[in-house]
């Protein structure tokens, strides 16, 4: 029975997880799990994860969500995957978990709640909410930083100092390219002076192109019509049911 | 050379690292590194863990830190540990790991802010945040009821219904443990919904006794200690530097 995987492409970690299945030719069905249409939310999908939160995948009878254990299990269980991606080394594999905890508290505390509060609240309806905008964005400068300094110090292109990505680079790249829905002065104000970040997010899509490309250009279908959105004046914190269902629309 | 573990008593995921060597008869260096004397920022820490926290360990010359990652590492590194703790089966590992990364954005995030914001700040000479600790409080409490609807499923007494316990076992009890140094009221109304959850942290204390125990003396401590001092009428959102060196004296 082939790979099921709840996703959907709006979403960072579901990003990161098709991705990694087309580039190591894993094959799989992609089944749409629509965050604006609230179908992570449905008894059906609850089944699968009762969290309620997407990805997700089914292997089998096995379940799995949280995207960080799923690439870790997918890299382990698929024999075609190269060992790059999560060596078997036990050195290495316990640097890219330490990657893989960090994540969680500093550069997804940051990206995520400063792209919906400063721009995608309206579009669930949401008002915004400036403050914690602001104070998201402290988080993830400081992040972008760390990344820089810390775990883009080494000879290689990649995290870690390696010279193949792992699925630490890809998980991490997938949240950076959230950022593509700020306001693009804000995204070059705060991607801007982090030279290195932006190099290793190239090297990652060009180590993963064609798929990258493909997988994210749901992202920027939303990008511009985010853009067409605030360009008409919606900056008020109000939105109409229209505006909601532009997401389920694309 | 034997293993260095670098670490605080007063931090939870610290706990975790220190119950789960002297459990599995790990011999290690325990390096005290205090946070009420910002030891973790020291330039000579930063070059063990860069990100200036606790716990990091340094096991020959491997470095490593963010604290799943280190149970992770050791329960693979060390050959005497029970294969329960990280099973070898890929599927119950995945688990293990889905249990690890969800710890960071629900339990975490609502245990740590709520005993800082409410309790703790004055402490680091903070002032309280009692808005903060009420959203924090909302998180602690959806996680609570998710591990006892979700991880604590299944016929035995453990996460993921196991029979003995795991590192995330370990890893989430330290973290409720830290709910001590609350009001004595604010726990029980908190913690005393849920049954579950309350003989889980009895069941993981007992199969990790004495450790368990000696580990958590110094919160203990810290709890009797922030109860005279709010006894002492400390309610105020100033603190001084007495207060302060209370950490530190312990």
């Amino acid at each position: 029975m082939k790979l099921k995987v709840y996703a959907d492409r709006m979403s960072q970690p579901s990003r990161a997880v098709l991705i990694f299945c087309k580039v190591n030719g894993i094959e799989f069905d992609e089944i749409k799990t629509e965050i604006s249409k609230k179908q992570q939310k449905s008894p059906e999908y609850k089944e699968i994860n009762p969290m309620g939160n997407v990805p997700a995948i089914v292997d089998g009878k096995f379940k799995l969500f949280e995207s960080h254990a799923i690439l870790v299990y997918l890299a382990c269980a698929f024999p075609g995957v190269a060992d790059h991606w999560y060596p078997a080394d036990l050195f290495k594999r316990a640097k890219i978990d330490s990657v893989l905890h960090w994540h969680h508290t500093t550069l997804r505390r940051g990206a995520a709640p400063l792209v919906l509060n400063s721009r995608l609240a309206p579009v669930f309806g949401l008002p915004l909410n400036l403050q914690a905008a602001a104070e998201a964005e402290k988080v993830l400068t400081r992040s972008l930083a760390m990344i820089e300094s810390i775990w883009l110090e080494g000879k290689g292109r990649f995290l870690l100092g390696s010279f193949k990505p792992s699925i630490a680079d890809l998980s991490l790249v997938c949240e950076i390219m959230q950022l593509e829905l700020l306001d693009e002065r804000d995204r070059d104000r705060i991607l801007g002076p982090h030279k290195k970040v932006l190099q290793w997010v190239e090297d990652t899509k060009k180590a993963t192109r064609p798929h990258f490309d493909e997988i994210h250009e749901l992202l920027f279908k939303l990008k511009a019509k985010l853009a067409e959105m605030w360009a008409d004046g919606a900056k008020s914190e109000t939105v109409t049911g229209g505006k909601r269902e532009m997401l389920s629309k694309m």
